[in-house]
């Protein structure tokens, strides 16, 4: 057979770990990102791939000798560019069992395990997050777990549509959208859901773009019920309101639960995106990022996505996607040609995940999220979460002490966004500086046109020495 | 920290490794599937997750011990049903290294050595399997990874959907969907391009389902060139034609060049779905899989999808998507916010693989492709194919030679498809039989309106001696 025996793989698996450790704990020898001109990397590989096999012993090497001195380190404790990415090493070992097993969660039946343990980690999850038992299997709807963020949010939007066709037999799954649908955003929300739009088949024109509060970056209620209510008298389809808990530029959060009460009179699905903010449930004293979702006082949302994989210790690809309703997904998705007709699938008594997403194969993503979970338990996740939210508190301060540099707005979580006193270009210049130490990468945004500075912890590794070494960076004269 | 010191990564990894050896050298001793009652898993789960860290050493155990009697084992040297899911050890040391890496391959500049690593092997792939240069990067071109034929499938469509608009400015990225887009399929062809199209806003309404050739699983390129003039006449926009070679049921394929003809008057997108089959290319004498793909003699098609993660010894998820044009993906699915923005992207000259698919982060996936590669060969990927070639081959004679079963079709590669002499019930029978048995796993589906019983091998420790087991199995009297 041409692959290693499980004894080759043991001896070969040590010493692949050992490559990954060893990696970890030299990563602050490198900087976080090499400077690359394009093309070094394909530079670098024959045309042909080699015809006999090769020791798989000297693969780590050889991939280190490739692409050792042409990478981002998205896991050196000193990245706090975008939004950090999670790989713990504690999620890698729950993705090893993962691979190991092989499994392929398509259907209930093709394995229970792998759909059984997601059903009762996303369970598990949304108690501990505070969602309400409406989002749980349990309770009527259910947690999966999605490749991203942007497919949750297309998922959602294809589950929205379903619903606001008015006839299910003649409705959106046989005659398409028709070009009345809308979605209503805002400026500050990630470009996923321009994306699912754009893929949902509505373009652009689908998209609403809501004003915002003025003087803040949250969608403003008033401005979404006038939209809708014009949206309407013109035979427009209020499909789907996106509410973001923690925008990507600023971390700001748009008012969910007036957002809901603005959109039930159209019956618009309300999907949140708290791609990055929304694990700090997690701690009772974030859970506001949670306000308007959950029924009771207000209706509460239809579905809720927030990513382990970012923020949750725990390897992409592992986003999370809570509906209030089982049946919605599977509505909207389902197809069932003879060869994956099943007789536990007919019946109704279990979830078919391939229906809730996209793809039709799916891998056995909960055992990753699971072994966060098992060892380092809501204690770990939570102190995790909180440390960031420290060094963030504590930069903003220092910020705020200082001549040269200002906050471009209040600190959100562990996301920090600042500024030169000296105008924009000193922005800018700030940011190249602060990249070429090579001790840490930032990203900017703009936010009312000018440039900021972003400084979003969240590494794994990432600690109070981190703060210290950003700080240098930041404060140096220039 | 809350997470592992590599150190403690290192114990606990060699530990993991191990657990996943024993695994795998013991899972003969297990039936491919298990019989499971809706919920027992989900049972024995807590309600809440554990507070505090546990120990995660004990984790194997603890997963084998609430999913280890409940589980569908797809790396069973049993398993023939479906079509495999090859997660060979040798890729789960890449998937390793992946997961060390910890990457985030959205942009270019977010991880170069993702980006190019992707690009090199998929234009290594290409020319091992035949593709033209035209289909690699290096020839303006390109492949990328996908988590799936389904979602390669999708981002196909897109592409077609935008170069079908007339007028890029106010097309499809900005009107949508019209309601005249078609897309020509046959029976055959698999769920996933029936999904896509709802996805994508069509609803079946837009989905052609073209005849196939009397007699055949193909379809009829005479019906499709009259099912296109009808609806061009009709002031329908033929989108995409989808060709599989290889389908799901019984392996057939459409005669791609034929269609690549039809569909040319009317520029419609030609896409390859060879989920499974395309990968037989690597060997000369099943090129015939290629077929009509390369340009000259005719002008071949658009794009083309081969799973690795299927038959190709790479765990899940590696689809392959080659398409022609390396502008045709990003420029329907670009979309670029501040934060986003990057000088290496606005240079044009990286490839930026966010716009070559719906989610916005990537995992670097082409490691474990080219672990397999470079620990396999492409003369082990070689002896892995023709291994089941050979054993689908030797199944049929004996069916051939056999009183009571008979061929559904001529074996395709490694699938055999075949049904009982006795009728419908008795083939329903045979295949409730063989899987009672606990040694193999077949899947059934119908041809012609009738039951047919499929063995699909390619498992990856799949030999000799389980084509003798599947043979005990189907020959026993009933
Ligand atoms: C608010 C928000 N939504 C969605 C996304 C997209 O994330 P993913 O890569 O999981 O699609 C991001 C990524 O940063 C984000 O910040
Ligand atoms: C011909 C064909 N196309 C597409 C698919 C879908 O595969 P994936 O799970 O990669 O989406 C399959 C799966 O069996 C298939 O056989």
């Amino acid at each position: 057979m041409p692959d290693l025996t499980p004894d080759e793989f043991r001896a070969l698996g040590h010493l692949f770990v050992d490559a990954v450790a060893d990696a970890r704990a030299g990563i602050e020898r490198h900087p976080v990102r090499d400077v690359v001109e394009p093309g070094t990397v394909r530079a670098r590989f024959p045309r042909e791939a080699n015809e006999d096999p090769e020791p798989l012993a000297a693969f780590p090497s050889l991939v280190e000798a490739v692409t050792g001195d042409a990478d981002t380190r998205w896991q050196h404790p000193g990245f706090h560019a975008f939004f950090p990415a999670n790989a713990s090493l504690t999620s890698l070992l729950g993705e090893l069992l993962s691979g190991g097993a092989g499994a392929q969660g398509m259907l209930w039946s093709t394995s229970p395990a792998c759909t059984e343990v997601e059903q009762a980690v996303t369970d598990q999850l949304a108690r501990a997050l505070g969602l309400d038992e409406a989002f749980t299997h349990d309770g009527g709807g259910g947690g999966s777990i999605q490749d991203s963020a942007s497919s949750a949010a297309l998922v959602a939007l294809t589950a929205a549509l379903h619903r606001a066709a008015p006839d299910p037999d003649s409705g959106w799954r046989v005659r398409g959208v028709t070009g009345r649908e809308r979605v209503y955003v805002t400026a500050e929300t990630h470009s996923s859901l321009a994306k699912a739009v754009r893929v949902a088949g509505l373009g652009s024109g689908g998209l609403r773009t809501v004003p915002c509060t003025p003087g803040s970056r949250a969608m403003d209620p008033a401005a979404l019920a006038d939209t809708l209510a014009a949206d309407v008298a013109a035979g427009l389809v209020p499909v789907l309101v996106c509410a973001t808990v923690g925008t990507t530029s600023t971390g700001s959060s748009d008012p969910v639960a007036a957002l809901v009460t603005a959109a039930r009179p159209y019956r618009a699905w309300v999907h949140v995106d708290a791609a990055w903010a929304g694990v700090a449930a997690l701690c009772p004293e974030h859970r506001w990022v949670l306000d308007g979702v959950n029924p009771g006082p207000g209706p509460g949302v239809d579905s809720f996505c927030t990513d382990a994989h970012k923020w949750l210790l725990t390897a992409f690809d592992a986003s999370l996607l809570w509906v209030r309703d089982a049946r919605a997904l599977p509505a909207a998705l389902s197809i069932t040609p003879a060869y994956l007709r099943d007789a536990h699938s007919d019946s109704g008594a279990v979830v078919d995940f391939r229906d809730w997403q996209v793809p039709l194969g799916r891998r056995f993503r909960a055992l990753k999220l699971w072994a966060v979970l098992h060892g380092q338990g809501l204690s770990g996740l939570r102190s995790h979460l909180r440390g960031h939210v420290d060094l963030a508190a504590e930069l903003a301060e220092r910020i705020r002490g200082h001549d040269d540099l200002e906050l471009a707005c209040a600190p959100v979580l562990s996301l920090v966004c600042l500024r030169s006193r000296s105008g924009d270009a000193g922005t800018t210049a700030l940011l190249e500086r602060a990249n070429a130490d090579g001790r840490v990468l930032l990203t900017g945004t703009e936010v009312d046109g000018h440039p900021v500075v972003r400084v979003a912890f969240g590494g794994v590794t990432t600690g109070r020495e981190h703060l210290d070494v950003v700080w240098d960076v930041l404060s140096a004269r220039s």
